[in-house]
């Protein structure tokens, strides 16, 4: 056990850490005390011929046994799990087999996520690949001159990251499914402050709950509406951001974030792009000893500089099909746009709710435009499961279940059930009222395979003149999922 | 020995494993009995002041020494080498400088496949990188009007893969050549079963022994033509395979595959996509102790639900053209496709035959069409190798050279002759029929890299009515690849 | 120590590294001799009862934790820093915390570049990950009718290469910015020759030093105009490259690569590729101790069999926006080109000039064409350090600082100022002629890690017919970059 504490104590002295790392692992191996070692051997020659008395040779047996029991102890103690970088697989520990992270001399390694990750025992250097698959299948009922069945590869990415020279970490990340390859978060961060971290790249606004969580995360197969129509999404531009925890209020956990962003790329052509300023805070308090709470809101203020055309429309919150059932056409003569968003969520053991409102204004030549939305749903992990929170981004990451399939369990199961609606109805806009009701059915395999299914019933589309007024279908939707 | 024993049995219990692989390795190094060890020179001391007898002193050293020889050469033995996955890399044996694989506590690595493979010891987890490069050139003669001389990226492909918590695959690719993006094999798997695999995602139906062999492996630059007119290809779908041995049969290796497949994708139109079932059968029983046969058949019955078109077309089995001596057109009406294919081959030593007969037809409105098409070839492994055969699969994987160049050796060189017909003039369709003689020369420089060169005539094209009618050029063609 | 000798001798036999590898590591760990241990115990016992006197106790004793302590220190001079493949972080000594690498027996790792990098220890195998993303935004002052403000990805790259079998190399690179994914250099080559290297693939024809030194490291935000349209670039194509000293001529590096290329693809239709042949030749004696002067000359002999159309244009030396002030339009009825350029860089100390000169002339049906330009720039490294040379290839590569921001320093600051000019205007076709001045500062915080500034004069714009006759902006731009 000496040698395990002496490596934690040189743990972060890297130069050291080659012999230390190893020294733990070798005390597994060498048993220079087994039944034919030569030292027991001599021990036995030393009692017999009186040298030692018995008691001298059974104490000092012991010893070079126990030498041996010991360090195949420490070995067994000293697995690289110390090692395995926990944050995504929370649930690790909830396994016999554990995925394993390599304590090398100055490099250390993980599978552990899944994808690969290696990174300098310093994590100065760090290295990161991997990506999700998500494969979608949808049914439509009623109004079968509208949609059409049909399954769907709904994402397909691969993700590389890393840090350099321990303040620098960039990232990198592409979806290949669809028709064209489009581009997710790609930056370049500075993490050298304590107090908050730079970012410039092409990464999402800080803007709503739902929408900041990742897909493999998410609650439902699809974000609600409003959350994704009223949300700004990925944008090049300039960030801060911060978090750290309200002691005075015992464990309260805040975010704030602020950025300014380009809108857009102008082509290159004689107009300039519009540019945004989005900010956003959250704080987290605790709600007894097993949940919290989440409080947030978002704001932001964008301009239309010399690009005067927007589009707002939103899938009856299945993605198989193309039609939109609410949509706006082009709004013209825009100045510029000012949205904000309320957020809240309690979680209480395997318990949660969780709702957001949100609303964009619109000024332009002649009346001005006020659209709006929010959702909210309860979710409930019959397993026992809590739904987990990342308090430094305040958002939710995935259910971690407690037992893996193929461990001696049924992974984790959620049931959950959301309202959602959106009004793109304003002045002479008639873009329709929709309002739906989602139940979901999520079974967690393990921290990296999810299977879901959604029943989706549109309740009430208002969108007088459209085609697609009182068109209300009923969607029954599958999804098989891997995230590494 | 025995520590490698103890090793072996303790293989699957991972939390032994660290401990247990280290000390197999560790035995190499700490020398607990050099002359100048503490326990060598305690011999001598006891032996010179009496305390232990001459013999007694020369079994105890001899019992040290043995012990720190042993364990030397339990190091020397237990080089990771006995780890390598030498699945893809059959020639590894033949060369001196073998790629190398490291057995660290709990993950392993390996770069003998030419890409980056990466699991943990016990295999729960995994990950790897690889990919393909294929250039070509390809010179027309005769119908100077109709083809162009040029050169070709064929194919630029990164393919990543791995598993999570043992029992789930996961794999996607990516092929960067042409002028877009196009998306390959990008699946999720279960293989917890013993009996079989099922796999969900855009993956090859089980159909046609040249289609589903990989193109890093296929004897010809392009595959026959009626192959993959005739194959269903990459699909989204839901499938289940298995393999075995009837030992009754004396090491007789069989396939079995079935799926259920969507039929592209409806662009979220109002249409349903349509949906194939496909099927596929082989046996390999062996030919004396030399060779093997292999027997298969496939079928595939497809629905055109609401989607009525289908194009059946052929380059003259070079890829650097575009143009297509035998093109149906757009077919219209279709209700249903039931298409077929049996295969079979026979590997004797270098020498092989192969050949398959495809068939497909499409129930319309109208009369019906019937299109077949298949071909046979020989070929000769002139330095004597064997065409190698994954059975659990039942297709055919690359030839792997004895002696790789630069390691004494000139690779394997395999000369091939094949005879391709297609017919595609049915009814009202007269899509055209055509005969071509392909002769192929290759040169497998080593496992990961391989040259080239087909020469092909184009013997017969019957299209009355086309541009193309009576067009049968001879093609000279050459590739250079490397697979990783 | 003697173990670590006798590592190094038995370093290139592989089958011995793991055993020999791991034993210098192992020597870390076993502590044989602890107070505690058996060992020392049984001397105590031994010294106690009389069996040896107290100065062979002592003598044993001491032995003994000689034993351990020599282990200790074995352990901690065989880190692995030997083995850090330093060539393109050559910045690394400047840091406390040094980019480790692994070295694993038979496997060595190195995340120094920022990416990361495997390779057995005999360099046999390796396989490596990288990429660069650069992001940019650009204000334009004059000519707001012409140009807008805005951001830009202006590179996202993803670069997979490696070695198999010692003497092959493969490389693929894909440019995810923009709308549209596009190719970089993606190539097989056989280094298997002392006298040369033989590449195939899709690479960047040997023309223009200026075109050929890596985004990463050049000078400007963008290359000089003239570089740009003068230079080939990347085409599928085989090529041959040499380098070497001249030991008569102290010190003197020299290149010579010579390559036939497909002048780009003909779409698979009727019309021939052309073919072109380039070469290129660079000699670099040099001057004093702290510098040296590199010279250099291409040619390209170009063939438009069948291809007649050719569009030369340039933007103002600024990427946000796409208007080109100079552009000849289609140039039609083209026979061949003829291609030319001269290039001459001093590097003394931190100061250093470069400057090309390159014209192409085009025979075509009618009067011929005569186009060219160029470019001079001095440039002063603020900080003391000096421009990186690759002598391999004769081009350019980045600054390193001398002191990292983070480690005491503030990096290195570069200044730099170049004049650049074009003239695309001969006979009948008024392409343009431009003169451009550029004041540049360089910030590279770390090797991987880049800040640009550019303040860019078009000094003169002349194109007489054209609404960009007279347009001469002048431009501010950013680039922040990270390369990995």
């Amino acid at each position: 056990m000496r040698q395990i504490e002496m490596c934690n104590r040189a743990r972060w002295r890297r130069m050291r850490l080659a012999a230390c790392g190893l020294a733990v692992l070798l005390a597994a191996g060498p048993a220079p005390a087994e039944d034919s070692s030569a030292l027991l051997q001599l021990l036995e020659v030393l009692r017999d011929n009186g040298t030692i008395p018995a008691e001298a040779y059974e104490a000092l047996r012991d010893a070079a046994v126990a030498e041996a029991a010991t360090t195949d102890a420490g070995g067994a103690e000293s697995t690289p799990a110390a090692e395995v970088a926990t944050a995504d697989a929370g649930g690790v520990e909830s396994t016999p087999a554990e995925p394993s992270a390599a304590d090398l001399p100055g490099v250390e390694f993980d599978l552990g996520s899944g994808g690969l990750e290696v990174a300098t025992a310093d994590g100065a250097f760090s290295f990161q690949l991997g990506g999700r698959i998500h494969f979608d299948s949808a049914w439509y009922f009623g109004n079968e001159d509208v949609f059409g069945d049909g399954t769907e590869l709904r994402r397909m990415r691969l993700r590389w990251d890393g840090t350099v020279w321990s303040d620098w970490d960039y990232k990198g990340e592409v979806d290949f499914a669809g028709s064209d390859v489009s581009l997710k978060s790609t930056y370049i961060r500075y993490s050298g402050f304590d107090f908050a971290n730079f970012v410039f790249g092409n990464f999402k606004e800080n803007f709503s709950l739902n929408r900041l969580t990742s897909s493999n995360a998410t609650t439902f197969m699809e974000r609600a509406a409003a959350s994704t129509v009223f949300s700004p999404g990925r944008n090049i531009g300039l960030g801060v951001s911060s978090y750290g925890k309200l002691d005075s209020l015992a464990g309260t956990g805040w975010t704030a974030s602020l950025g300014v962003f380009s809108q857009g790329e102008n082509d290159g052509g004689p107009d300039n792009e519009g540019w945004a300023v989005t900010g956003r805070a959250t704080a987290a308090p605790p709600l007894g000893d097993r949940g919290f709470v989440h409080l947030g809101a978002a704001l932001s203020q964008r301009g239309y500089k010399d690009i005067d055309m927007l589009q707002l429309r939103a899938r009856p919150e299945s993605h198989v099909t193309s039609t939109r059932l609410v949509d706006t056409g082009d709004l013209e003569n825009l100045n510029y746009a000012f949205q904000y968003g309320v957020e809240g969520a309690i979680v209480y053991g395997p318990f949660s709710v969780q709702g957001e409102y949100l609303a964009a204004g619109y000024s332009r030549s002649g009346r001005n435009l006020d659209f709006d939305g929010g959702y909210v749903f309860g979710s409930w992990i019959l397993t026992g499961e809590s739904r987990s929170y990342d308090a430094k981004r305040g958002i939710f990451k995935s259910v971690v279940p407690k037992q893996n399939v193929g461990a001696g369990g049924y992974g984790a199961w959620e049931l959950a059930v959301r309202y959602s609606a959106l009004d793109l109805s304003d002045a002479d806009v008639v873009g329709g009222e929709q309002e739906i009701l989602t139940i979901g059915l999520n079974w967690y395999v393990n921290p990296n395979i999810r299977f879901m299914a959604n029943y989706i019933d549109v309740l009430r589309v208002d969108r007088p003149g459209s085609e697609f007024d009182d068109v209300e279908p009923e969607i029954f939707q599958l999804r098989g999922q891997v995230n590494f």
